[in-house]
């Protein structure tokens, strides 16, 4: 493997400097201002005492995201998506992402006919934004949850395991761990991978921006990733601790 | 005049406290964080070299703004706008306002064809949101053209005077500066003035929530917007010269 | 104060000719037409047994009201609006100013649980189309209410008071009254008074288009809006009385 | 043909009064009120210096229409298409139907590249709408072009011939001609008619509410509409000389 | 008259091969491709137990028709109106007109409240989509019809008789039956005509594309399109008796 | 490994039947009916000679795709996005997948400016119609690059390998190949696979619906994968030959 220069200087299997700030603002049931460096993403988590229509009655709750980006939360301004009256293809799929993710380590049945509704709105963006709104929305839906057991709203925790996300790419051939924007808009491979503390995998998503990937690189992505998630659901916990 | 209460505990004629953090994010020409009190507001002032339409070819730039509010900004969740597929009356009616307000004191010749858009976010609420978004847009506005003059893209600088907004209303009889939330939703009157540092009135929009307002009602309102903008221009120049 | 040539060569504090006719068209429970000289504005009162869901089972009514400006009430064909798809901010903000203005004459607990809604349309625009839509909607709205009681479908007279308004501005250095277009479309101040018959000011929007005015402007405007209004008043009880 | 009695009283080939107004609004090049009744459509001619983009470089014109209601033009209220965010199906086809009917007596050579847009707002709806609007708009057509041709902006008279419009229907089994509301709302058979000066058939639309309608039952519509549109085509000469 | 060649080469009165394909698709309780030569349609018949808000509790069932036409089913790609975000005025027509057609030979007292929705969608396009969706809709009502009584959920047949759909023209001065793509786009006058099996007429429009129509061609076209729908009913009662 | 019932009686590592259907269509550059078992999607490929806007003047090409449904294409009817006003989450995510896949396989230079347009229309769903859709707009892609070429509009061939795709699962603890509707709705985790002829990964979306999913799970997936997508890329060429 040749010797790689990464725009930010990290090494390969090194992220940027991760910092989870719970009650960034004060209404919300859960409040968590997360960054991965640059990457600045504000994820709220709100309760309400009701569910979908395909849902009603059955006596299970939800969990759902809705992810937006401030249109200068990027280096040249974005529209802004209510204007122009649509969500976009890429937030859609983005907030579907987000939604699956969470559902994953949640008893919806113990939830009981509630929704949390996590809303991810990127402050800031600089490659990653939404592996940091998995990683940090999971802080701010634990949160909620303490909040409905402290009003002894709900008997049993919901939650069960933790989940995280890391963005791994192939950069100028190399693997690495965490993309930021300079990496992510000159990648090979880009692969956001989300994975619960049980080592499992919730979801995986790889594509070959420039040449196909190979399984040898599809093992050496994966195994970055597995470092770096362990180290997000440390992150997790010390914040969770505090 | 009777002995009031304020639910927050000031005195009638006590703003909250400002705080004006200018480089809140890294990206926008001019980026600035305000605070009245526990109402928070990003403002970012985004450059770019074009017009609208009914502009081009005539010389002149343009001064725009778009107001939104998180979902969770709220004291509960609002739906998110871009989700609903349009923008609120309320909203546009903000937006408008803010755009006229800073377009008050541009040079839009000076400006040349440039359009710059102010992007007020509603990260929390408390009331006066739309005062704050005008009293923290101005600094970024002037960081903006403080790049421009930077890079030497223009000569002279396009923005007279300085531009500040304040609520002021009626609160259980008394006339009260700055309202919050508590406040807000609960007086007679809701008076929200934008005014220029040479005291001159650039918008007043006051509503009768309850019972009609009289001569010196208005008078009295007027004069607590004046003092209160006083503070905002201090404020406003304090930021803009550290 | 100087000598003032009006485009229209009316006295400064002149009003346009006013009529209102009551009637216009059939279906409506209140259809009436509104001139402010040239500007003519249909405004009819709907009445429908129900309300928005925010009230549903509160036992209070709802008065609202829309506003739409045909294609070619203009000087040059505008877009309309049900083509485009949407309501543009002006027509949001004024349908929403028309509202507020009404209901601060109803007692909406006497009104019970039903909807009046003011359709105001602009059939030719000649400046001034809100003002003149709520003097109008007034008149159209007491119709309606004669008519609830008429059918005894009421018991008490839920309206108090009676409402208008007019537009004031600063035209060439002259404070005048009821600007047209030609007025409004060249004046440095601009502001639309709603009162009611008891002296009470409901609504104050004045915006600076030009140079920002100061208090002994504003204080000479307020003094043309009360004459004006005035004149609306008499104009609306003599329509009403016929 | 057995003894019918039409709400109204009219004999059934007896049309409803019909009354044209040029000049009813001051902006548009043409502007026309016309009645069939108690139905009044405003119908405004505008013109404008430009092409849809199909035509753009083709040295031909363009002839087109938009249809409105007043949101109580009707019985009850309907809901205003620019609120809902759309033009419904009815609207739509209306609109396409008008534009179709002017189009067939113009020259777009001899226009040149301008448009004539046709709005069509009722203002008082008592069936026939559709009708009213094409021998309305027939009239605002003819005073724009008279315009451009005062202002001599096109040498030569684009219009060849006069269109006009009615319904004709089968009710309680007898053929009518100009149905009204309660005929429309209560007919086995109701047809559009638009013919030009020279006899000829320009659009037919019949549709079978109830029974299927027979070939010497539409021998009696045509009889009958043909009957009308003589009247039509010498109410719209007669305004014209006006 | 003259001796026409129809780029087809047929005669005036000869319509297009016919074909009815019933069990297109396996999952619509009524599933039919229908080809008029190479106008191909696939109109499935959806059965759903409610009935739209205007008929709930009436115990009266509904029929309704939804038309589309694949992106690329025309000579050069259109937009998909999914994208678009809005269904075009030539499609809400068209599928307006299938529901009337459909809902003339249905008793909805028999049907119950039931809704039938007739999905037409054009694969390919070459002329006459409209006719050919109203003709193969039929034969897709009448399958899920049957599907109903064999499940023993409606005891007698909502259906009355039959109807199908031709469109007819003048084609270089010869009426002809059976537009394909190269007549409809260069022919003076076009009509679709649907009739029932009782010789009856459901739905007649008629458009002067060139030179207006005459009684004595109108007469012609109609009794081409008579002819054409007989040989239509034979197909549908043969693709039923299969 | 248990022994496994799959719903079709199918062995874990069998595909269903694959058909390639090209010239389904007759209007489009390519046109392929492609099923997966009783999955079927027409793929039509549609050649533009412009591009979107951020690639004007690059001398580049682009290549991009849609997907729909037919609404009873599904067990049950789903509404119609182009009735809905909008394109959902779901199909947006999987036709900007589609159109990543293709672009895999292209070199936009040699391409020239032109867009290349994949339709993907799924007239009957049993799961896996997204990877239907790669497998069959592939040789839609070829056919019209096949056209370019006969018409000597283009040099090189702008294609190089082939890309093909198929759904690969944990079904009861079993991994199988090539979900079907009855597999897919009750999996524990479900992943799209793209590859290329050189047995290179495109793309790769894993979600655990159930539980999370292990390295050793995620290999026997792949190896799956790579099995059904050789014989894919054996069918396309096939089809190609023929």
């Amino acid at each position: 493997m040749s010797t790689l220069s990464r725009p930010s200087g990290r090494a390969p299997e090194q992220m940027r400097e991760v910092r989870i700030e719970r009650g960034y603002t004060r209404h919300a049931e859960g409040s968590v201002l997360v960054a991965f460096g640059e990457t600045r993403v504000l994820c709220t988590a709100s309760v309400e005492n009701r569910v979908p229509g395909f849902l009603r009655g059955k006596g299970e709750g939800w969990v759902t995201a809705e992810y937006g980006m401030l249109p200068r939360a990027t280096h040249s301004r974005s529209d802004r998506e209510a204007a122009r009256g649509k969500q976009g293809g890429r937030t859609l799929e983005i907030q579907r992402l987000i939604g699956r993710a969470l559902r994953a380590c949640v008893d919806r049945g113990a939830l009981g006919e509630r929704t949390i509704t996590l809303d991810c709105d990127v402050l800031q963006a600089d490659g990653g934004t939404r592996t940091a709104a998995i990683t940090g929305a999971y802080v701010a839906l634990v949160d909620a949850v303490r909040w409905l057991q402290a009003r002894k709203e709900i008997a049993k925790n919901p939650i069960f395991g933790a989940v995280a996300a890391v963005s791994v790419g192939v950069y100028r051939g190399v693997p690495v761990l965490d993309l930021d924007y300079a990496e992510d808009s000159d990648c090979d491979t880009d692969m956001n991978v989300v994975m619960n503390d049980g080592g499992g995998f919730i979801e995986l998503q790889g594509t070959a921006e420039g040449h196909a990937f190979r399984r040898d690189e599809l093992n050496a992505l994966l195994a970055l990733a597995e470092k770096g998630i362990g180290e997000l659901l440390t992150a997790q916990r010390e914040a969770l601790a505090q």
